[in-house]
């Protein structure tokens, strides 16, 4: 038996949103730039799925900025507002981001930029009294996710959203994790700037989008052509911005009922987990969570070695994000949490999909199961 | 009929590069940094792709970064190099460089950078003399482009390397234009820095390469995960990486036969406009030239006008590169090499491709013959 339960990690993609992709490969081939026939043909499809990106979002289609995935919306929204930033030389960064925020903000560090890193609660929640406490009026940007990659924590962004305006700062959201997962809207998030990848909700790879606030003062990081109102170059990916458009509006379709079905088959897993094998600890906020997304703690087990072996009975789990496989570091989330080096490296990430079943369900928990107390013997 | 005539601006994806991508959209779907058989099983077609791109441009597979496209490679290449230079302060460029290198020259100048420009014959080609004159022992880095994408000259890499290393900077070309048209090998060119774009040679759209000679500094622009040997942060987008190298195995599989091809169309194209419409001047350097590119200027036409009228007709060519439509400036390569502002306005650009007919050729000639007469009149 063969179950993926890392979709944290990267998705399938889905049937229909290929579909709708594959025209743009061969027939409808042209560059959205070219003013002739097939140029305008493919322009259509662009200004269509930039349109319902910003419907899907909440946002208007000329707030929405086609990027090659997560990452780089990650590093343009940082280093964009901080370089068009003229007094206000700090970023706040939540303990918890993604690598590609957390790295960027290490080098606008370098470049001389202020950065302050605020902490977290034991469920992963910002520390709200420690987040007002560094707010001041030279703040330039707060940045924090939406939900977490590791542990699901899905975080209070509009409360963050509407410190940061109280201060005069703009606030960035990383939803990478949550759109597709959860009803996401820029309008009741607060938030200034958002970004995603599509390939997290069964969209294609190499495509993502930086949702910026008219208004918001944005550098480049990629400069060049006309592209994206003159704010990133190189030509529009048309396949893959048609298939994000497409995923994120199947996704936002069935929100309410995949998140249902998910977190069924997650809670069902998470209670079996917890009741049949003996000191595990659930990381992460019990409530407020990604719908697929269960993070265990195994005491006395090395997750490494827990991954290999559920590995060799096809179960696909993960250390924590794929981003920083081959680290030796603990991961930095499970630190900030308050875990020991030792608990975090004991540790495992499940992350349920919609296409799992309650069948692969109960092979990796009775799998688990047998392996766990295997490996403390 | 419809004839498309612009494959210097994008061009189909192959058949049979589709099918190599299919499988890895809903079937290898896995994360290939995820340690688990999914994305092992991904990894080993990105290390495949990685180990035939190498293979084909002459270089080492740890050599090659995988990136979004051209634009992103030039940005990476010339900001990377600049930011990592500890002494040298000074970068050159060509004059008719794509504004992706343009454009991340100017915003290095704003950062403190000296950025001189290289200007060209009236063929389009380097003043050598000029070069050399500019080099100096500040010098970090030299950018020119192996063959331009307006006029379709190409350059003397190997000498303008040469040249950059004698007062020890840096060589880098744009070859977006050449690679797949042009045998392309970074040890006979001599380059220490070198970007690609798929979707130029029927590949897919959202995707290019950087190659680094091992040892040549460079800083990242994109920062997070441990991607691509932790210098440039982004899941892999896997069947797009896929499809950039089985591209790049068919077009050099086929290098000479293509060109043979499709520069005889091209050949038979220009002698029939020369000889049989008055005042037109063919642009760019008659014999080192890339084997699809065909640029005139009709004297008191209007490019943009004669571009229309070919569309209704169904004919795709263009009026310099789909990444500055809709500038109201004349091309910055046209007035490099020496043209006034009407000649350049009134100038169109053909670009031949592999799967263009005599019988297209023959109807665009007519055509062009036609309603350059009609607007003349």
């Amino acid at each position: 038996m063969k179950v993926y339960l890392d979709h944290a990690a990267t998705t399938p993609l889905d049937e229909r949103v290929l579909q709708k992709m594959l025209p743009c490969f061969t027939q409808n081939f042209g560059n959205p730039d070219s003013p002739h026939s097939f140029g305008r043909a493919a322009a259509v499809y662009v200004d269509e799925a930039r349109d319902t990106l910003a419907k899907e979002l909440g946002a208007k289609p000329n707030e929405i900025f086609f990027t090659s995935g997560g990452s780089e919306s990650d590093n343009w929204a940082l280093r964009g507002v901080m370089h068009a930033s003229k007094a206000r030389k700090e970023l706040l960064v939540s303990a918890i981001e993604h690598p590609a925020a957390l790295n960027t903000a290490a080098e606008l560090q370098k470049e001389g930029y202020t950065v302050r890193i605020v902490p977290v609660l034991p469920d992963g929640k910002i520390d709200m009294a420690a987040l007002r406490s560094l707010l001041s009026e030279n703040t330039a940007l707060v940045a924090v996710m939406t939900a977490n990659n590791e542990i699901g924590t899905v975080e209070p962004i509009r409360q963050i959203a509407d410190a940061a305006h109280s201060v005069g700062a703009y606030m960035m959201t990383d939803a990478v994790q949550a759109v597709g997962s959860l009803p996401v809207n820029v309008q009741s998030l607060h938030a200034d700037l958002l970004t995603l990848s599509a390939h997290k909700f069964y969209g294609p790879k190499g495509v993502g989008a930086l949702y910026v606030r008219r208004g918001v003062p944005i550098g480049k990081i990629i400069s060049g052509g006309h592209q994206e109102r003159a704010m990133r170059g190189g030509t529009t990916n048309v396949p893959a911005v048609v298939g994000m458009a497409e995923a994120l509006r199947l996704a936002n379709a069935h929100t309410d009922e995949n998140a249902k079905k998910i977190s069924a088959l997650r809670n069902a897993f998470v209670r079996r987990v917890l009741t049949e094998i003996p000191d595990v600890r659930y990381n992460g906020d019990a409530c407020d969570r990604l719908p697929g997304n269960a993070h265990f703690t195994f005491d006395g087990v090395i997750g490494e070695a827990l991954l290999f072996a559920l590995d060799i009975q096809g179960i696909a789990a993960s250390a924590g994000s794929a981003c920083s496989s081959g680290s030796l570091e603990p991961s930095h989330v499970l630190k900030a949490i308050g875990l020991s080096e030792t608990a975090a490296k004991s540790s495992v990430r499940f992350s349920f999909g919609k296409n799992n079943t309650e069948e692969e369900m109960h092979y990796t928990a009775d799998t688990l199961k047998n392996l766990v107390a295997k490996m403390r013997k």
